[in-house]
């Protein structure tokens, strides 16, 4: 049968199964998805319907910090009558567990980015100390930046023939292994600042600085939100929340921002290319290998050993006519913005890529793999490979092969080979749905500059301009998971749209980003089609995109840095919190999302979620995040779960900023109305 | 009315109060509890009897590490039937999802000893540097010790007049620098091992390096496991407890360990010292101000200010006959095993110290603080005196006054100032019950080297001989929390009395060891009434109490020291796993608890806990803790509620280990010598 044929069923049976197309709007998804249920295989989309959440979990109020509970402290049904009296065995309130719950999020959360950083950094220092052959360093510019930032003098004085001193250029390595030194420190610093804290807007630091929320170091800020947060130490969510900001700051200007500079001086800073995605990337007569997780310390390696002519006649040994390598989750994002490989999808499509029973090896590392890959995996042929000594899984189904950067290479050639040689064990005519997106990525911060600016110099002013004169209205962060808790991708799809009608450009990252592309929303020929005429008319005249791909979560960094740029270039106030802008995590699933979310925060952005968060139990702390934080961090959370009333509450912030920059009169001289825009929605 | 007036009533009563004589063994707490509830004010021991733990949770199955969830797993109630398939959204099976909240536990409790331990190493640092007057080298000695391990040089060769090599004695305080320094770092360290893994015996050294956990710094193996515990990284249960040993023998031999030392160092080795314990010791016609928490950094000023003649006058004129300092929690212990002074409870007495109504000054640090206190104390008059900025309280009703070691004195004045000031608002008479021990502490395991080997030549050689004559049956470490949700004190008592009934001599710490100071273990003449014959004889030659008190929780690391110092004293065995001994920790309540139980497991002994695992929900993860653990270290986690059955099963260990070192046959037959000993030891 051919994916055409699939038959989409309805859901209402006794066994439970999701209805595909009540589960997602993408239609590759929808196919795969009745595809498993034919082929008698539970996915997650199965599951959301068998188990419901904790409702008193999804509050916040569950406190497991010590052996005396769970205590579960939930909002009443009728609300809270009078004076909040709930309590703890150990007397602690609904917000203190909530803050120590939320904090415990950006903990793991800020750890997850920090430790990839951290390899990153690991693997730089050996690149840089020439330990391995297989890394280098490709963009000596960047380097050359970022050792600015580290304080490493990237010239020296000598004295030349004639007894003059004369400034001369270092040797890169030496540069470079001074920069990976202090950028390996930056996790196990005791004291002082980040070095990167001084990159922001001078206004945030001196802000971060009046607040002392400055990361004294990556490591310690984490840790010490662990002690705080054990039982019986902080019990002032003001001050919990305090040093959540802390530490996801060390995430976002320091964890994330290293890695994303260290990756881009190894592997190329991104910049526009073209490429493919969703699940019909594969290819039923090639070797498909999925690279899924975080890190392109194994997927560069393993993009080299795919394209390797030794490899590709191995294949052909084995009756296959290629290999096609494939990313998933930021993997995917990291290899498409720096080679342009395709995408099989994002986050809830990893079981689906290998019900298609095309999928040779799943080659994965850290963040974001669900256990049951190796139980579907089991129903096919597909091989599940980790590599990371962090991160197993306990299944028989799955290999073991450890990846070392001393050896990188190699070890990825043993990895395509052992999904060379899986390429026999199909057991069925693979069923690959129809279903692919052309897209236009890789927009580093770089890469707006340049492209913005035009070829004769790279500036952020024509963005600043374009803003002021209102032909864009704002600036969109749209990133995050996807949620099977929520229909896959709708919600990503109607805010995008919704800030793109509004003209409003968004800048993306992560499966929010993916979902864009399968819906063509990363093509500058979607300007024309989703854009109100302001943004259509700067995205058709610069040639990009409405909506800019800047890479994976880590790459949320990319991001604060663009927003630096935008206030460095004048005219739109002093500080980020300035900008008309705001940040949306409509799908958000995994604790990474908190860190992310919490750091814009801090950095001055309105930060608003989707699906839930776990601090509606817990009412004053609900409005210390939500309303407080804005008058010492001039941005605060928010959270919308209606999809339209979410974008809506963005597009009101960012009209708030332009009205206290004094940009709101111009605004009316905008073509489109609200009611023409409603019109579009209806149509 | 006085305290034996207050008439200890029923519980059965409609709005649920807890029974005093049912909710504790204590005299003083069953009074005070009594008091509370004639004074209408809520404690901690009512809502344990509202308010039930979820039952989900209690069996460690409840998976919030994304917003997929929460999910929930428990065991069916007639278990499992054929293959477990339980499965959360992801495909976390029981096992990944214990095994990360495990995991979690250990985190947050190994984060919480080595932030106090980092505080301790920056003070520490600061004396060394002299940029405090208050704090100096009291333990040359100690710190002579301590420079060997972390290969600090304390002597120095120069040249004399004569032109001659000599060695010289290096200043102390800068002796003291290097060693703070190096000390310090250990929490940044990225790579290479802690320094004092080394101090171990040899073979279990070697056994971590062989199984890849030993510690590359505090702090990283902390974040690592927020990582691995992260949505869809680690999912081999196996794997997490690994990272776990890891992170946990981070803890005991570094964070908690240089804390102990550093402490030491600064405040003095605690040598035998006599106590007093319980609510009596404070005083209805003194100021009464109680040192609640963890860190002796401030306790130690604040015992110096309460002694201030000016500070003493100053309470006269208030009315006050002086001031009496107790201790409350860790902080109690470490005063007391320095300077003797009372400590006035354990953990769940810390309401019902202010119940008495003539505390004028409770004043915490950080950890196992109930956040009730604050609503307790505004039943009275207590003033509730947060001063760590890590730790602030909520409350209207609290005074933060911050602790800072460049002017340590000045801050412990201002403390002692506020309570005396606040003396006046008593709002009644007291009521103090008429309840204290004696009792004889400080035995660190230089005291316990001391007091065994006699005034000649301080071994241990005495207790192994001891040991292997069959006089004394094994060692039995008994530590840890109280617990709401178990009658206080019981379980404590029950299981050191059966251990000393059985020989077993019990090294105690934390609020075990106050338990066992209440109830009038920790005196000499103890031995006679509850020891068997063998170790009666024992402490009644040596004059020693059978339950030697070695200090607060992070003093556990003593316990570490003095295993390894009998393993070095021959006889035993080679390896800490080889000693008949067992640890215990009945009434747990922190996440600290799991951190010291998994590197006391880590480090070869059985230990096992009351009240509850949250891992029964997850037979194979248990499996893996409680037996497969013994083949890897050598020690293993076990769980008993039962306070009989919980000793016998540390008494059928040691037996255990006794056949294994062919000492079963041996009981009774005495007199061996070194040669003799050296042969065992070979066999």
């Amino acid at each position: 049968m051919s994916a055409d044929e699939i038959k989409v069923t309805a859901a209402s049976k006794k066994e439970k199964k999701a209805n595909p197309k009540e589960s997602s709007v993408d239609q590759a998804t929808i196919q795969m998805l009745a595809k498993a249920q034919a082929d008698n295989v539970e996915t997650i989309f199965d599951r959301a319907l068998t188990m419901k959440p904790c409702n008193i979990g999804e509050q916040g109020t569950c406190c497991k910090t010590c052996s005396q509970g769970p205590c579960r402290l939930p909002l009443p049904k009728k609300g809270i009558e009078g004076v909040d009296t709930r309590k703890g065995l150990c007397g602690a309130t609904p917000e203190t567990i909530a803050a120590r719950n939320f904090a415990r999020m950006v903990a793991a959360g800020a750890a997850a980015h920090s430790d990839h950083g951290r390899g990153v950094a690991e693997v730089f220092l050996a690149a840089a100390r020439k330990e391995t052959e297989d890394y280098g360093i490709q963009d000596v510019e960047k380097l050359l930046e970022v050792a600015v930032d580290f304080e490493v003098p990237t010239t020296v004085m000598v004295e030349n023939e004639a007894g003059e001193k004369v400034e001369q250029e270092r040797d890169i390595y030496k540069i470079a292994e001074e920069v990976g030194v202090k950028a390996l420190g930056e996790w196990g610093k005791q004291e002082g600042e980040i070095y990167y804290a001084k990159r922001a807007p001078e206004a945030r630091y001196e802000l971060w600085k009046e607040l002392d929320v400055v990361p004294r170091g990556i490591d310690r800020e984490i840790v010490e939100i662990m002690h705080r947060t054990h039982m019986g130490v902080d019990q002032d969510y003001h001050n919990i929340v305090k040093q959540c900001s802390r530490a996801a700051l060390g995430d976002g200007w320091a964890g994330s921002m290293i890695a994303t500079d260290l990756q881009d001086i190894m592997f190329g800073t991104p910049y526009p290319i073209q490429g493919e995605i969703n699940l019909g990337v594969l290819k039923a007569d090639e070797v498909n290998i999925i690279v899924h997780g975080h890190e392109p310390l194994l997927s560069e390696m393993i993009v080299v050993a795919s394209q390797d002519p030794e490899m590709l006649a191995y294949a052909k040994t084995k009756g296959a006519h290629g290999i096609t390598l494939a990313g998933m989750c930021c993997t995917a994002n990291e290899i498409l913005v720096r080679h342009g490989l395709p995408i099989a999808g994002n986050y809830l499509q990893q079981e689906l890529a290998i019900v298609t029973g095309a999928v040779d090896a799943m080659v994965v590392d850290v963040q974001c793999i669900m256990e049951n890959i190796a139980n579907v995996a089991d129903c096919y042929h597909t091989k599940v490979i980790t590599t990371n000594p962090r991160a197993m899984m306990e299944s028989g189904h799955t290999v073991h092969i450890e990846f070392d950067e001393h050896h990188a290479l190699e070890d990825a050639k043993r990895i395509v080979k052992e999904a060379i040689d899986n390429f026999p064990n199909r057991r069925a005519e693979p069923l690959i749905p129809n279903v692919k997106e052309k897209m236009v990525v890789g927009f580093s911060q770089e890469a707006i500059k340049y492209h913005l600016g035009g070829t004769f110099r790279g500036s952020y002013v024509p963005l600043n301009d374009n803003i002021i004169n209102g032909r864009i209205r704002g600036i969109g962060g749209v990133v995050g998971c996807n949620n099977a808790r929520t229909c896959h991708d709708s919600a990503h799809l109607t805010i995008v749209k919704e800030l793109l009608k509004n003209d409003v450009i968004v800048l993306t990252t992560g499966c929010n980003a993916m979902a864009c592309g399968k819906a063509g929303l990363l093509t500058p020929e979607s300007a024309a089609v989703y854009c109100g005429p302001g943004l259509a008319e700067v995205c058709e005249t610069v040639g990009i995109p409405p909506v800019l791909h800047m890479g994976s979560c880590v790459d949320n960094s990319r991001i604060l840095m663009a927003a630096t740029q935008v206030v460095k270039a004048g005219g739109l106030g002093k500080d980020i919190s300035d900008l008309p802008a705001a940040g949306s995590a409509p799908e958000w699933m995994s604790e990474k999302a908190i860190s992310i979310g919490h750091y814009f925060v801090a950095s001055g952005v309105y930060t608003i979620f989707g699906v839930g968060l776990p601090v509606t139990g817990a009412p004053r702390l609900q409005k210390h995040l939500f309303e407080e934080l804005e008058d010492i961090y001039g941005g605060m959370w928010d959270l919308e779960v209606d999809p339209y009333e979410h974008a809506k509450k963005m597009i009101a912030h960012i009209d708030k900023k332009r009205a206290a920059l004094g940009l709101d009169k111009k605004k009316e001289r905008v073509l489109m109305d609200m009611a023409d825009r409603q019109k579009l929605d209806a149509a």
